[in-house]
């Protein structure tokens, strides 16, 4: 998803240096700590999070933890940006940048939970390696995952469900949870679940959702 | 599916021992050999055949293999040998019992490919042990396979596709092929593709159709 640029987003995120770090210098060590204010605490990491629904969701419902948003477009950050200061969403930083460089932002066993969200398919057998569920990304989300940490999935996509199903067992990570069918689940799962953009955009055309919980070995 | 009762079934059944093998002895080892041409060609057991159009089909197709029909309801093994005996499939053998007692069918490491077709969801929890996917079974389709050998698993049912994702995953295989959508999946593979009875009846009603190719480390 491209969004149309709006110049208040980017103007927002300018403006707002102590919330929104942007395309950080890959050689120097990220200082989370002050931007936060109990590092302690759990650390829960979204990449792509669009117009984050889903992450300021969390952030509000669960405040004892921290939440960092990786988002590659201004306007989506700018538009995160506008959710948390109008919800005092003091445990909701977010990261104006390209995932690729993933291992540079975290230090090694740092992250308890990684979401993908809804990640672009990249159909095309030639851009493999841009999906990030590709074996190069599940390496530095090995590094950056604290051992009891684990990484939770989910899209629309059949072919990127598919795919990443193949990746995550072919690297040797273990399942915890999956569902090709979310929405139609237990009780229980539903009333835990808490839906993105895109999700609630597919789902409500009646398609499925696809989800994976997996952690490393 | 429990079919109805068809009298000339069973009778063709007790009729074709050389076809059919009944409720074998788990004491007594199979002596495979003798039933077919030529015992050295690849092995193919597909568990819980039904009517048969699945293996019937890859019996005509490759004369240079053999296969093995595991079925438990007598008259659903009537039909299959009704396919067999009209189509001279000498290269397919029925077995007519329970695979609770597969390790006592087959020689170890003596299999090359193993399908199970639209097998019995049993969706509440406390039959999980009953799914042909549970981890016994799975210990019995290690031992039984070739180390070269790998297993084909095919359903509509979204719930036992999730837990047979989660259930050889965590048993330690590896996947080979991964679909959410088999039908809808590249020209190549459907071509490939050899329907089963469940499988026509419910990629006709729009379902998807779930398939998975794994084989043990
Ligand atoms: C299809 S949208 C999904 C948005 C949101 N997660 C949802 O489920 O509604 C994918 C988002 O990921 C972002 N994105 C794609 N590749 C990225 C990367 N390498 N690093 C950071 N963000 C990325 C895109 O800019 C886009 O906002
Ligand atoms: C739902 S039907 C599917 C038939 C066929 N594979 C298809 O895809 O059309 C399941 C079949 O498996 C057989 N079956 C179930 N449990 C079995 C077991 N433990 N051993 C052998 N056959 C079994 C049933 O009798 C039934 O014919």
């Amino acid at each position: 998803m491209r969004l149309r640029n709006k110049p208040w987003a980017v103007k927002l995120v300018d403006e707002h240096p102590e919330s929104v770090l942007q395309d950080p210098n890959p050689e120097i060590k990220i200082d989370w700590e002050k931007r936060f204010e109990d590092f302690s605490r759990p650390l829960e990491v979204e990449i792509g999070s669009g117009k984050g629904q889903f992450i300021t969701t969390l952030a509000q419902k669960h405040p004892d933890r921290n939440y960092i948003a990786i988002e590659l477009q201004t306007t989506a950050a700018g538009i995160i940006l506008r959710t948390k200061l109008e919800k005092k969403l003091d445990n909701l930083q977010i990261l104006r940048g390209d995932a690729i460089s993933i291992a540079s932002f975290f230090a090694e066993n740092s992250v308890d939970v990684l979401y993908l969200n809804f990640s672009d398919p990249w159909p095309k057998t030639r851009h493999e390696k841009r999906r990030l569920t590709y074996k190069d990304f599940l390496k530095n989300y090995e590094t950056i995952l604290k051992p009891t940490g684990h990484l939770e999935f989910k899209t629309d996509n059949s072919g990127l469900f598919s795919y990443s199903l193949m990746s995550l067992n072919n690297y040797g990570m273990m399942f915890d949870f999956v569902s090709v069918d979310l929405h139609h689940e237990s009780e229980e799962i539903v009333a835990k679940n808490v839906e993105t953009e895109y999700e609630h955009k597919f789902a409500s055309k009646g398609n499925p959702i696809y989800a994976l919980h997996a952690h490393f070995n």
